[in-house]
């Protein structure tokens, strides 16, 4: 599989402003970033932590993931994107090894990387992202 | 606040062992450290991916903070760990910008460090720890 590191954690808000407020606010980080992902439904804000990102997701539709995501669990951590090398080789690694799949292929997401979902019922209620820059 | 990284993540799970077994033989982790948290009521199993660690915590009782988490959300990410250099020092910061504190002074956690929880009430539904190896 060869995770290196986490690559980033995503954060479902219910209103990205006031969510950039606090994480540069109160915890003193910098927001470097935002963009929609028009096919995520979804407006999204960057910060590093060390060699982590913190992605904020705020839903600009109420059947998108986010939106019924928080109108399920409330806000909160969304789920987590581990880094490797080759998200296509590890996709099919962890299919190999049991794990359902939320993308067979990968697609591109935010910030132009290669990334795919397993299924958090295959992964200890964890959505689970795997990404990468290049394929 | 001064947060240098992620230190840990958190994430609550029904049964340590099959949990271990998950983290190393799917996604290729090393699990370096089983320890027993007897005052939080947790068993932790810590994995080092980058700079982060991965916490299992399997609940020793259902009336301990992670069985009622899971009772409640199901498993899942249980909370966030900021590095910060003083834990007292951040913790008081964070009061200050209007953050409810769990805990308003340090106190020992899993590996010795000196943990604090902010309250998800103030942080967006995120579960919050500020860490720190030394006071």
């Amino acid at each position: 599989m060869n995770i290196s590191h986490i690559e980033h954690l995503g954060i479902a808000v219910e209103n990205l402003e006031a969510s950039i407020k606090y994480y540069e606010d109160v915890l003193g980080m910098t927001c470097y970033s935002v963009e929609e992902v028009v096919d995520q439904k979804v407006k999204t804000a960057f910060f590093l932590v060390g060699n982590t990102k913190i992605e904020l997701l705020e839903s600009t539709s109420p059947d998108g993931p986010i939106g019924k995501f928080i109108a399920k669990k409330g806000q909160g951590i969304h789920h987590i994107a581990f880094a490797v090398e080759n998200t296509n080789t590890a996709l099919k690694l962890a299919e190999e090894r049991g794990v359902k799949l939320i993308d067979k292929e990968a697609r591109k997401g935010a910030e132009g990387l290669n990334i795919g979902f397993l299924h958090p019922k295959s992964t200890l209620g964890v959505l689970t992202e795997l990404c990468s820059k290049q394929e």
